[in-house]
């Protein structure tokens, strides 16, 4: 099995998408990421997906000859790019502290071959930040969810416990509320809390969130 | 014309995404973002897409019925959940004082009703930085870039240039190497790059980025 990236230029209009994927079915491609960046006349349809053999080629030239589509390219993934991500979400001034630790220390293993992204999104609000924590375990190359504040709780407990129930596994500051019960660690100090959460997903740390679970620091 | 999002349960097996897509053609709904998440038996496809009339009742009803399909569900959209994205690449020092600005400063727009992600990654390496900064223009919802480094150009400049013509804006740190002058806007003081990338951004600012083009600060 090997993995690909293409990058496909097509005319914009609806049903193309139809069109790209029946050839990539028709080649028993596995299919495990896509974007679609809409232009006013062209679109770019990116595809990544493995195939049962190494025949990427025989793919590139049936896309080729889809009316609608103008070209196509092999392209690295945004996984060799971007990597795994760590989402950090909440109150912005805590927000801003744990992302300082998280970057510094994605630095860290970045330099030695890993490639992490640290994500943020600064929000206020119960609902707001449940829905966020909820779509967090649906975006793409997601590993690892910090909840930064001064109190969360509610609707937003009961999301974290869904989250960690489909395998993303979260860590909370030490908080008012909740949330810090639900999670699988707590840390006080938000520069530590973003440090930790990207040696948890670094392959390149032998640190394993799995033995401090339901610590507190 | 109407948006909606749509999560769909699946059972794991190559032409899934090519039979869900086939509804959505039959529909005339224009696919705007679309998400896999693969598991071991079954996979969650997630589709954003807008159709001419307000019938997404039907598009579901019709997913429904498509074989292997487990479930089909409405969902709030990622637009609405994590909204524009302002990515930081570069050194990891530097990546974190401009995320830390740009993240104090979407929390004040998100306050206000403005939904902005600051997604980041530290990197080191004239092919890996130029290679993520081509790969930014191909992912969803990045609405300007800011290069955060001490010196930078070769290949990067190259590849600044290419994502400004399809509509990228950048902005550059004050720093040795050639991409400050193929930037958009260059800043010396990190913090104060964060904020005003976000404030670019802002529906719910008032900084116009191209009445600063070519500035120095």
């Amino acid at each position: 099995m090997t993995s690909h990236a293409i990058l496909t230029t097509v005319t914009e209009r609806p049903g193309m998408l139809h069109a790209v994927t029946k050839v990539l079915a028709d080649h028993s491609a596995d299919i495990k990421y896509v974007d679609i960046h809409g232009g006013d006349r062209l679109s770019e349809i990116y595809l990544e997906f493995t195939l049962p053999d190494d025949g990427a080629a025989a793919v590139i030239e049936d896309l080729g000859r889809v009316p609608g589509v103008e070209s196509v390219a092999e392209t690295p993934t945004f996984g060799r790019i971007y990597g795994k991500r760590v989402i950090v979400m909440g109150g912005g001034a805590q927000v801003g502290m744990v992302a300082m630790g998280a970057i510094a220390e994605a630095d860290r293993h970045n330099i030695r071959g890993e490639r992490i992204s640290v994500d943020t999104i600064p929000l206020v609000g119960e609902h707001e930040l449940a829905a966020a924590v909820r779509a967090a375990a649906r975006l793409p190359r997601v590993r690892l969810l910090v909840l930064a504040g001064s109190i969360m709780g509610g609707e937003i407990s009961v999301a974290v416990a869904e989250v960690r129930k489909l395998g993303l596994p979260v860590i909370s500051l030490n908080m008012a509320g909740s949330v810090p019960d639900e999670a699988d660690l707590v840390v006080t100090d938000p520069v530590q809390a973003g440090v930790m959460a990207v040696m948890a997903v670094a392959d390149t740390a032998k640190f394993d969130l799995m033995r401090q679970l339901k610590k507190r620091y």
